[in-house]
């Protein structure tokens, strides 16, 4: 399994990945579901996935070629709309490349949270479907998430909004990669951040999670705490 | 959908329900889904259910029939695990009777969870499948949720144990429920409570939660500013 989520605040852009990968629970991996593709002071795009391995590292690779000598689409689209349907184009061609796949039983569904901005235009966040369609955030939703998404969902929909400082953003992704961790075994560290800040048009500032990071636990442990004494600060049912 | 859970411990059982049945978004009703079985003194039984409406009212009823002014056969089952038994029983049956609803593509299952005790077993708690098997509650498990499950677990993964009050237990219930609310519009008020104290072998106090309803407001609102400011003490990513 996988979480991976993606938010759009007016500072920037969050997204956040686990990296455990499995073929049953006997088959256990880590794989960096991440990746970033940054031309700095002219545009940076980032992107998580989940679904098939295989499926998801050729459209990486896809997205990623670069044709006689030529620099990778990617470094030339015009807007991140364009970065989006590229996404989507890549995942249909190599999803229709391995068809064969379906007769041996693999669900070769994938999803791409895509991330960026590009010159002036502000930074755009999207979600690439399985079937190489996409939607983007708006003001109403301005986080995406793939993979396991429903334990690490109420957080984001109570405290994600557009205007919460990057910073914030970025705990609360982490604070739902906490419940998700919890309550999923097939979800594993290390976590990857990345921290895409408006119009810096720079790299993004990342961080990478391991099992026992001092940070990560601690942030677990005083959440947890937090969570303990908001719970047991509540009235009971009136007898 | 629905949710509901169900929690031992070893002051009792706490059962939780909504009542939001819907066949598709546009046609949604009320529909109470949990159901007590009380013969003061001697057994207290409770259950809550999930799946297709018409067979879990079906089962009900096949619980709750009385042959020729003999009492239903719940009131004279030995122990908590035959009354799981008749449940999963009455559960295979009915679906069985209905099994034309498949050639209409209707989804006939159903989940129950059961708990209750009888005379001096002490309290027990089950989870019916929907084909007709079940497993009991033990002391690394003490809840059970069925239907819309995911987005109230994490918070019942931490807090929920064995030792726990009764009240406290009710108390994570619902703020299971506040999660499952907050993150799926096909949960719904009312939230229907019952709380079983063990030993007592009499009646359970029960409350419904109905919209708008002063105390499950309340517990919602602070739940809400106890997890922000929870949140607004955790530390930022170390840059």
């Amino acid at each position: 399994m996988t979480y991976c989520a993606g938010i759009l605040v007016d500072q920037g852009i969050v997204l956040a990945s686990d990296s455990r990968t499995n073929a049953g629970v006997d088959n256990v991996s880590t794989f960096c579901k991440m990746r970033r593709f940054e031309l700095p002071g002219d545009r940076w795009i980032g992107a998580v996935c989940s679904g098939h391995l295989g499926i998801t590292q050729e459209v990486f690779a896809a997205i990623d070629e670069a044709h006689a000598g030529a620099s990778p689409a990617w470094a030339s689209a015009p807007d991140m709309r364009a970065v989006a349907a590229m996404f989507g184009s890549a995942l249909e061609r190599v999803r229709e490349s391995q068809a064969k796949l379906a007769a041996f039983g693999v669900d070769t569904s994938a999803n791409f949270i895509v991330g960026g901005q590009i010159g002036q235009e502000p930074p755009r966040l999207f979600m690439v479907y399985s079937q190489g369609n996409f939607i983007e955030a708006q003001d109403g939703t301005v986080f995406f998430q793939i993979g396991e998404a429903k334990y690490g969902k109420p957080m984001l929909d109570r405290v994600v909004g557009r205007s919460m400082p990057l910073e914030e953003a970025a705990k609360c992704a982490l604070v739902s990669f906490d419940a998700t961790l919890r309550s999923n075994l097939s979800v594993g560290p290390p976590i990857d951040l990345a921290l895409y800040r408006a119009w810096s048009l720079d790299a993004a500032k990342t961080w990478r999670f391991a099992e026992g990071d001092a940070y990560f636990e601690g942030l677990r442990a005083s959440w947890g705490q937090g969570l303990r004494s908001a719970f047991a600060g509540l009235a009971p049912p009136p007898m």
